[in-house]
C-alpha cells in the first residue's frame, strides 16, 4: 500500500458529538492509564500503584546503569551525567501532590476526546533528587538563556506529529527556589517505577502533570521560547481551534472526599447507616496554600467549614487532610466539598470549559443512600 | 425520604443496547481499576503498579499488626492466625500469571455492562505464602467437609445484594498440590500492596482472578457447596438469565504481543519503519502448559510458528515468552498471535459470548502502519 501517511492513523483533536458516548479509543486509554481509587485518599503518601498514571506514548524500556542525562544548549559547560554522579549532589526530598491537567475532562460537554478522566487523576509522593538549579549552576547558564527544554525518552505520534515528549519551563521557574524544581531519581524512597519515569524525571511542585517530564534524558537551555507540540499545540486553554490560548501551568484548587460507607459495584453509589459519619479527604492547590474547605450534605445549598489538618513544614506543595462530621438520616443525599486557597482561588459550581478539557476543578458530588438496616436480600 | 431500598442504587445485571457506547459508570470502573500497559509484557515479573487490578468494592483499610485469619467450620481445631504465625510455617514462592475473568468483555456484542476490559487485564508476580493445605492440615479437615469458603474484608453491594466478597473452592482443589493454593503475604518479595490484598490473599494458580480472594480474613470449611453471590450468581457461563450455567474456573489460553514500534496517542495504532521488526510477547493457559504460539502479519490468513522460550522449572503457572521475526514493508498491516496449550485448547477466531462476558480470549489484533521515513510534519 503506497502513500500511507502518519496522518492516516493520527487524526486532529476533536470534540465528541452531542450525545456521543465514550469510544473504544478513549476506553483503551482509560484501561492503560489509571486514577487514584478515591478511598486511597486515606494515605498521606499514595502507595505504589495507586498514584495516578498518564503516559502519552509507551513506557520506554530504560536501563539505569547506562542512563545519561545531558545538559546542553545555552550553557557554559555541557554536562553528561550518569546516575551515580546525580546521586553525589546534595539531595532534596519533597512531598508533592501531582494532578493531570486533563482531570475532570470526561465530565465536560462537549467532551474533548482524549484520556477520559472523571475526577481521580491525582496522587502524592515524596520525590528525592537534585534541584534543577544545582545542575544548571554546575553547567553555567549563558546570559541569553530564557527557557529550559526537557526531553523524555518516550516517543510517539500525536495529532499527526511524530515527537519525543518535550516540554519547557521559563528560566525563572527552572531556577526558582519555591517551588524548587527537582530532577528526581526516587519516589517514596525507592527508585522510580517504570511508569513514573525510571530512572529520572522532572518534578515541578504545584504544576500539572504535563510539566513533570518522565524518562528525562536531556535538558537544553535555549535563547528563545520553545514552540514544540506539547507547549504550543497541546496544553493551552483555548475556546476555539484558532484561539492561541494561555499555557496550562499551575494546579487549580480542588478538594476530594473519600466516598463514605461502602459502594455498589456498578453505580459506585455509596451506602451508609444512620448516625454519625466522618467525612474526610484531601485538598490542594498549585497556586497557594489551601486555606479553607467547606462541605455540603444537601446538594450544595448549605455549606459548613471542615477542619483542616495543619500544613506540615516542608510540605507546602502537598495536599492537606480535612474532616467534618455528618449525621446521616435515611434517604438519598448528595455530598460535596470545595477548597479555597490563599491566592483567592476556589472551585467553580459550573465546569470551566476549554477545548483541551484542562483544569476542570468542578466541585465533587458524591451520591449516598442512607439505609436504616442491613439489607442482604435487596 | 422513606422507603429507600438498596435496589434503588444497585440495578440487575444487563447487556448494553445495540449501539450503546461505554457509560460513565463503566468508565468510572475503568478509571479506578487498570490493566497492564501492553509494553509491560517485556518484564518477566510485572513491576509494582503495572499488574492488572480489579477491586469489586473499595480497597479496605487494613492493619497487618492486628490482622487475624480464622480457619473454622468443618475442622477439628479452629485456628486464629496472626501474620508472624503465618510466616513461621514453611513458605513457598510461586510465579503465577493472573488474569481477570472479564478480560475482553468490552469487545463483545452485545456487551455485558460491567468492568469494560479490552485485552489487558493480566499480570505476573511471584507470590510468597503458606500452602493452604498446610493450614487445613493444621486445623484438621472433618470427614464431611466438601468445600472451603474464603471471605475477604471488602464489603459492598452488587445487583441488590449487600455482601462481603466470598468465594469457595472444592476441597480437592483447596488441598491440591498442582496447582498448590497459597495464602500469600508477599508479592515480588515485598508485603502485599493495598490493592493486591494487604496483608493476606489467596493465590490459586491457573484460575481466573475471582478465585484469588484478597484481604483474606476467614477460611470456613463447609459440608455443602457454597451458594453465595460470587459463586452462584456472578462468575458463571450463562447464555440467558435463567441458564444455570457452568462455573468460571481456569484461565483460557491467550497470547499477547508487545505492540511493536511506537504509538499514536489517541488511536494507539502503531508505527514501524521498514525492515526487520522483532515481534514478541507472552502466552499462558490455566489448563495446561502452552505448547505453541503462532503469529500472522497479514490479518490472519497465513500463520507461522513463533519461538517459545523454555518453560522454566517451578514456573508452570506463569506466562511463557515468545518471539518471531517480521520484515515490515510500507503500508498498513494487521498483526495477530494465537496460543495453543497441551490440553488441546486454543484461542477462537470469533469471540465466545456469554452474559457475564467471561473468558473472551479472542485472538489479539494489532494495527500497524509501516512508514518509509520519519515524518515530523504530518
Amino acid at each position: 500500500m503506497d502513500g500511507a501517511r502518519i496522518s492516516d492513523i493520527s487524526p486532529p483533536g476533536r470534540l465528541a458529538e452531542p450525545g456521543e458516548a465514550i469510544s473504544l479509543e478513549e476506553l483503551a486509554l482509560a484501561a492503560r492509564n489509571h486514577g487514584l481509587p478515591l478511598e486511597a485518599l486515606r494515605y498521606d503518601l499514595t502507595p505504589a500503584g495507586l498514584h495516578y498514571v498518564l503516559v502519552h506514548y509507551d513506557i520506554p524500556a530504560t536501563d539505569a546503569d547506562t542512563w545519561r542525562l545531558t545538559v546542553r544548549g545555552r550553557v557554559r559547560t555541557p554536562l553528561t551525567l550518569d546516575l551515580p554522579t546525580l546521586r553525589s549532589f546534595p539531595a532534596r526530598t519533597r512531598r508533592v501532590t501531582m494532578e493531570c491537567a486533563g482531570n475532570g475532562r470526561a465530565r465536560l460537554t462537549p467532551r474533548p476526546v482524549s484520556q477520559p478522566w472523571l475526577v481521580e487523576a491525582v496522587g502524592t509522593a515524596e520525590w528525592t533528587g537534585v534541584p534543577l538549579r544545582t545542575l544548571l549552576a554546575e553547567a553555567g547558564v549563558a546570559d541569553d538563556a530564557v527557557e529550559a527544554v526537557f526531553t523524555g525518552a518516550d516517543h510517539g505520534v500525536e495529532r499527526g506529529v511524530e515527537q519525543d515528549y518535550q516540554r519547557s519551563l521559563p528560566l525563572p521557574v527552572a531556577m526558582g527556589d519555591d517551588p524548587e524544581v527537582l530532577v528526581a531519581y526516587a519516589m517514596n524512597g525507592r527508585p522510580l517505577p517504570p511508569q513514573h519515569g525510571h530512572p529520572l524525571r522532572l518534578v515541578v511542585p504545584g504544576w500539572y502533570g504535563m510539566a513533570q517530564v518522565k524518562w528525562l534524558r536531556e535538558i537544553a537551555l535555549s535563547d528563545a521560547p520553545f514552540t514544540g507540540f506539547q507547549q504550543e499545540v497541546a496544553y493551552r486553554y483555548r475556546q476555539s481551534p484558532d484561539d492561541p490560548g494561555e499555557p496550562v501551568t499551575r494546579i487549580a484548587p480542588r478538594a476530594l472526599m473519600i466516598p463514605p460507607g461502602f459502594p455498589d459495584f456498578m453505580s459506585r453509589t455509596r451506602v451508609v447507616r444512620p448516625g454519625q459519619v466522618r467525612l474526610e479527604g484531601r485538598a490542594w492547590s498549585g497556586h497557594a496554600p489551601v486555606t479553607g474547605v467547606v462541605v455540603s450534605t444537601d446538594g450544595g445549598r448549605v455549606w459548613s467549614e471542615a477542619e483542616l489538618a495543619p500544613q506540615e513544614d516542608g510540605h507546602d506543595w502537598a495536599w492537606r487532610h480535612w474532616h467534618a462530621a455528618w449525621t446521616a438520616t435515611p434517604g438519598r443525599h448528595e455530598l460535596s466539598v470545595r477548597a479555597y486557597d490563599a491566592a483567592g482561588h476556589t472551585q467553580p459550581v459550573d465546569p470551566p470549559w476549554n477545548r483541551g478539557g484542562f483544569a476542570n476543578n468542578l466541585i465533587q458530588r458524591v451520591s449516598v443512600l442512607c439505609l436504616a438496616a442491613p439489607d442482604r436480600t435487596g
